[in-house]
C-alpha cells in the first residue's frame, strides 16, 4: 500500500533451517525463514524490534508503519519483519518440497511461528533482547506469542487489532472464509494445479463485509483509496487482494494457525490462557480499533486484566481491522504515536 | 422454531393472480401468493394485521409471535402472514413456470411484494385499512414498504431488525452469501438439476458469523439453544437451515430483493428515500437489535429521523440479528410488549 523502503517481492533475506519440530508433532526439514530487515543493529544489540507479518501479509506489506521520523525509525532502529510461515515467502504449502507439499503441509502454531522466529534471532542475529515487538492482526497474535513463549526477550509490545487467544466469533469468520475457498470444486482438496479463482474471489467478497466497519461502507470511505464506487472496490481491492500471488493452500493453511491462536498452548501452560497472559512481563499496549467486526476490543479488554502492566489504547474511527493496515493515514498517525511513546518509556 | 398454531408446510391457501406487473417490465402470469391466516376477521373489518416472512422464512416460521395472551393474539385479530415471492410457496424460481423458472425468474421488488399482498388483502380479502404491519428483517424492509406504497392503509407499524433501504455494507454481506452460493460449480448458473450442496453449506458458515453477535459466542449462547459445540451449532443450525428445503435460485432472487430494497423506488418517489419516508403516516416503532451486525441500529435510526411519528426502541442483548427470529425468549418478549403497546395506543 505504499512503496518499499527496502524489501520487495524479489529482495528480502532467507534463514535455512534443516529441522523445525512442530507442536503437531511433524518436523519441516529443510525450511526457510524469509525476513527483511531495515536500519543498522547498535553494537549493543539493543536496538532490535520485531514486526511480524499478519494474515497473507508479506514483509513489504508491514513498510508502511516503517520510516525516518516514525516510532519505527530506522536511523535508530534495527527493524526485523519475518514473514510468517505459509505465507508464501517463508516455507508453505505453496513452496515446500514433497512430502510436505500442498495439501500435505502440516498444522503450524503460533508458537511453532516464534520458535522459528527466536532462532532468526537468537542463534543467527545474536541479539538476547528485544527493544520492542509489535504487529497487526495475526501479527498481534504472533506478538502476544513472543511475550509468553520468551518473556525474558520482550520488555515492550504493542499488539493491534488482534488477540492473544482468537475468539469463538472470529473463529466462525474464519469458516466462512474457509467454506468459500472449498466451496470450488477447483480446489480439489488443495490438490489443484491452477488456483481455485472463484473460491478465492468468493473469499474476497466474504471477507470484505468483516475488514470494515457498516459506518466505513456507510459514509463510502473506499473512496479514500481511489475507487470509484463499490462494486469497484470489492474487485479492485478485495479481488485483488486475493488474486495477488495468494496461493489457496497457504491461505488455508495460515487459516488453520489463526483459528486455533491461543497462548495457552505455549508449553508449559496446558491450554491455561490466563496463566499465559499472566507470565507476560512486557508493557504492552493493546491497540484494537473500534469498529473491529472480528477482532473486537472486547477480546483485549478481557485478556488486559491478567497483564500485571497491560493497557487497552482504542484506535477510534470507522475503519474497522483495516484501522491496522496502513491505508487510513489518520489511523496510521494514531498507531506510530503510541509506538513513539512506548519506545521512549522507561521499564 | 415452535409448533404450529395453524399453518404447516401442507396446509395454506393460495391467492390466483393471472397477471403481476413488475416494477422491473416484466410480466409474471398465472402467479400464485401463498398465506396463511390466524384468527377471525371482525365484521367491521377492522382488526386485520399484515405480517410478511423475511428471508427464506415461511408463514409456519412467524408464528413464533403469535397466540392467546400475545400481542398477535387471534382471538381479537386477523393475522395474515403473505410469503414472500421467491421463498419457494409464493410463485418462486423453484416452482414458476417456463419461461420464468430457475435462472430465468425475474427480478423482484419490495414494492412488487407489497403490490401482491395489497392485492390479497383489498381485493381478495375486502379489507380496506389494516391494524398493524409488522415483521422481522426482511419483513420489517416489507413493512416500511407497506407504509410508503399504502400510508392511508396502515396505521402503525413495527419492523424490527430491518430497514427501509438496505445499507451499503449489508449490500456487502449479502454479496458473500451470494458469492459462497455461486462458488460451486453445481450452482451451474442457476441451471442445477440438483441443488449446489456445497455452496449452500459454505452460505450457511457465512450467514453464521452474521447471525448472531461475537458476544453471542464468546458467551456460549448457542447451548440455549440445545447445542453440544460450536461445530455442532454450525452444522446443525446453520447447515440444516440452508439444506431445509431452501432452493439455491430461490435464496438468490430473494437476495436480489433484499440488496435492492430502498422504499425511494416506490412510484412517484424517483429514488428520494428520505422522501418516501417523509410520506409515511404509521406511527412507527423501528426495533433494531443491539449488537445485530447487518441492520445495526444506526440504520433505523438515519431513518426515523424522516418519519413523522417514528420511534426507535433497541432491543437490548448479545443475540444480534436473531434477536427477532424468536430464538431467545427474552428477546420475543420484548418485541410482544412493543406490538402489545403499539396495538392499544391512540393514533
Amino acid at each position: 500500500m505504499s512503496a518499499p523502503l527496502h524489501g520487495s517481492r524479489d529482495s528480502f533475506d532467507t534463514l535455512a533451517l534443516d529441522r523445525v519440530e512442530l507442536q503437531c508433532g511433524l518436523t519441516l526439514r529443510d525450511a526457510t525463514l524469509a525476513y527483511t530487515t531495515y536500519g543498522e543493529l547498535n553494537p549493543e544489540k539493543s536496538n532490535a524490534i520485531v514486526y511480524p507479518t499478519w494474515y497473507s501479509g508479506r514483509h513489504w506489506e508491514n513498510e508502511w508503519l516503517i520510516g525516518p521520523g516514525r516510532g519505527l525509525d530506522p536511523e535508530k532502529y534495527f527493524i526485523i519483519v519475518p514473514n510468517m510461515l505459509g505465507n508464501g515467502l517463508s516455507t508453505s504449502p505453496s513452496n515446500a518440497a514433497e512430502p510436505y507439499d500442498r495439501d500435505r503441509f502440516p498444522d503450524i502454531t503460533m508458537h511453532d511461528n516464534i520458535e522459528v522466529q527466536h532462532r532468526l534471532v537468537t542463534e543467527h542475529l545474536g541479539i538476547e533482547r528485544l527493544a520492542l515487538v509489535l504487529g497487526w492482526s495475526m501479527g498481534a497474535g504472533q506478538t502476544y506469542q513472543w511475550c509468553v513463549s520468551h518473556p525474558e526477550m520482550v520488555p515492550k509490545a504493542l499488539p493491534f487489532c488482534g488477540s492473544p487467544r482468537t475468539a469463538p466469533h472470529n473463529k466462525v469468520f474464519l469458516e466462512s472464509v474457509r467454506a468459500a475457498i472449498e466451496a470450488d470444486a477447483a480446489w480439489a482438496g488443495g490438490r489443484y494445479d491452477a488456483q481455485p479463482k472463484r473460491g478465492l474471489r468468493a473469499a474476497a467478497r466474504v471477507y470484505a463485509g468483516w475488514g470494515f466497519s457498516q459506518a466505513f461502507y456507510w459514509q463510502e470511505q473506499w473512496r479514500s483509496l481511489g475507487f470509484t464506487s463499490l462494486e469497484d472496490f470489492l474487485v479492485g481491492f478485495w479481488e485483488g487482494f486475493f488474486l495477488d500471488d495468494r496461493d489457496a493452500n497457504n491461505l488455508l493453511t495460515m487459516l488453520w494457525t489463526w483459528q486455533h491462536a491461543d497462548v495457552g498452548n505455549t508449553p508449559g501452560f496446558g491450554g491455561d490462557t490466563e496463566a499465559a497472559l499472566r507470565s507476560i512481563r512486557a508493557k504492552l499496549v493493546a491497540m484494537p480499533a473500534e469498529k473491529d467486526l472480528y477482532f473486537p476490543p472486547e477480546d483485549e479488554q478481557w485478556a488486559s486484566q491478567f497483564i500485571a502492566d497491560g493497557e487497552v489504547r482504542v484506535i477510534p474511527g470507522v475503519w474497522g481491522h483495516f484501522a491496522g493496515g496502513g491505508a487510513n493515514p489518520v489511523d496510521t498517525d494514531v498507531i506510530d504515536a503510541a509506538v513513539t511513546e512506548l519506545l521512549a518509556a522507561e521499564v
